[in-house]
């Protein structure tokens, strides 16, 4: 099924082979590009590596408050978020959430051959890169040796709880994520451990409770210190060494969750050829493409003279690279710039006329 | 009194005579370039030609909606100005309403030296042209000789009411202006006569059964039909011939406001010896800084390669601008980049932390 097909969404994105223009990153930037790519007729797929939109808004401060968008005094990240997602929504982009893009090349049919790490395989005419600071990765703890176990034995998510039932469980951090899986696990696991380096928890006050009572009655064992060293054969993890303040102690884990937060990376992007300069995607100010024609880097990963990493200008960037998408997209057709106030042609795409 | 003072507000604008940036335009942008200037420590006077904030989006479209202002899915041209007057609120502007800058220059004290058209003086250390599609300016009728006339006999506005008391008044036009100041003069003119090329009136239903009941009752004469002369000695006007239907005649009229709309018009920008391309100033898409260091332009009035007329860009342009205007306002303070969201020191200028 191809996306040129007018109503997509996020229930038929899986079966997406063939778009317009791929957006990389459904943070408010590429979430904003959809729109300018809209006005234009360029039909669109997102991908982002989280597994809902807003990026670094609806991750790292979905409540904080935001005060320099133009015109909202104040909003916050999740709040910016969700207008941006309702001012998309008549240009129907098709969604791809919790997949990277891992491989982009230029196909001799002159488009561009994108793979994600789930192994699909998406063809468009252009790419806009909108990735932000880079692509979230899980902190790895600084032990040795624990690549070996990580997909087996160590996970940084929870994809499937059934993959946790009847194992020795060992969840590490303070924070929400340590503190939910805790109570959702401490059910199916044989036994749970949760190690935090200090009794005090960032989590939901409510969760903490809850967590302290399955501590009272002996459903999880809490522990106040960090782990030390990992042991096991092969990929197969059997004990950590946790380290408290009455010395050190190994305890059985065949399953261990280090909540460590996120880090960003830049990611395969940094494989593309693309001319970086210091982890940053060079690109002009006319077009915002990058040094390979029809790849466009916008929002806080690009950079030019001059450029500040507000999410004001990569809106703003946004509509200047829709103009030379168009370009690529529809090379036949003459593009006259019009305003969403007075036409009554992007009124109707709109859905307001 | 100095701008420097805080807590300056449109009451006590008459007073200024030295801040640190004049923005030049009242509309989206140059509101918006007060949020930002402020974040860096710069006050800001604002002047605009207009009696009211918001430029094009105030007096052209201020109930139509506007659907590509970043997560304001539809806004209209009155909204967006209420609210970004509302975000710039913590910053204490002053404003100046209903004056134009006519001379700009630079003095030996390095400042810019502004005048207005109402003979004020006024010195900045740096400039910011948010103009606009440059000045609004009454539409003249394509009468000869009309400029002779012109603030003695005619006139575009009403300054002051009794400029009007005992005079033989033609008002000129079909809209709210020509309406209202129908009703308003009509007890002190010694005759009014309200001229319109047809019998349908844009003006406000209410104002136009008003006025009916004033030609029903001899107060106001209506004529439909349109001028085609003036007549009278110097610049004084003694009768104008008006065509109508029923031929031609020529009636006394010692003042005439003729309301044919406005135009915009680059204005004394076009004197200052900034480079121009197409009535356009041309700047660097870094600063957003023109020909003339320390004089900025940014929004509608500049051109860069690239550059969309979108309100968004002129946000865009506003953000860079204010980096650059720091080192003129405060060459011995080094600016450190800071997010609102995060940044306590700019939550309180904010007035938030």
């Amino acid at each position: 099924m191809a996306l040129d097909q007018p109503g997509l969404n996020p229930e038929t994105a899986e079966a997406v082979t063939e778009t317009d223009a791929v957006v990389i990153g459904a943070g408010p930037v590429g979430l904003f590009s959809v729109f300018q790519l809209g006005l234009v007729d360029i039909k669109t797929c997102v991908i982002d590596i989280l597994d809902k939109p807003g990026g670094q808004c609806s991750e790292l401060y979905p409540e904080k408050p935001i005060y320099d968008i133009p015109a909202l005094p104040t909003v916050t990240g999740q709040e910016l978020t969700d207008r941006l997602m309702e001012q998309i929504k008549p240009f129907g982009a098709a969604f791809l959430f919790g997949e990277q893009v891992s491989e982009l090349q230029r196909g001799e049919d002159g488009r561009f051959h994108l793979k994600t790490d789930a192994g699909r395989e998406i063809r468009a005419k252009v790419v806009v890169v909108a990735a932000g600071g880079g692509s979230f990765t899980p902190k790895r703890p600084p032990l040795a040796g624990i690549e070996a176990f990580e997909g087996t034995s160590v996970f940084y998510s929870v994809r499937r709880m059934e993959t946790f039932r009847g194992k020795d469980v060992l969840i590490v951090g303070g924070g929400d994520s340590a503190l939910d899986w805790t109570l959702s696990l401490a059910p199916i696991a044989k036994s749970l451990t949760l190690l935090h380096r200090r009794d005090e928890f960032r989590a939901a006050p409510h969760s903490v409770e809850k967590m302290r009572a399955l501590v009272a009655d002996g459903t999880v064992r809490l522990m106040i210190g960090q782990m030390t060293a990992l042991h096991g054969e092969g990929a197969n993890l059997s004990e950590v060494t946790v380290k408290t303040a009455d010395g050190e102690e190994r305890i059985p884990v065949t399953a261990l969750l280090p909540f460590f937060g996120l880090t960003m990376k830049l990611g395969p992007v940094a494989s593309w050829g693309l001319n970086l300069n210091e982890n940053l995607v060079l690109v002009d100010t006319e077009k915002f493409e990058t040094s390979e024609p029809g790849i466009f880097a916008i929002g806080d990963i690009n950079w030019y003279p001059g450029k500040l990493k507000l999410i004001l200008s990569g809106f703003h960037e946004a509509a200047l690279m829709a103009q030379q998408a168009h370009k690529y997209v529809h090379p036949d057709k003459k593009l006259t710039f019009q305003y969403t106030t007075s036409s009554t042609n992007l009124q109707k795409k709109l859905g307001v006329k």
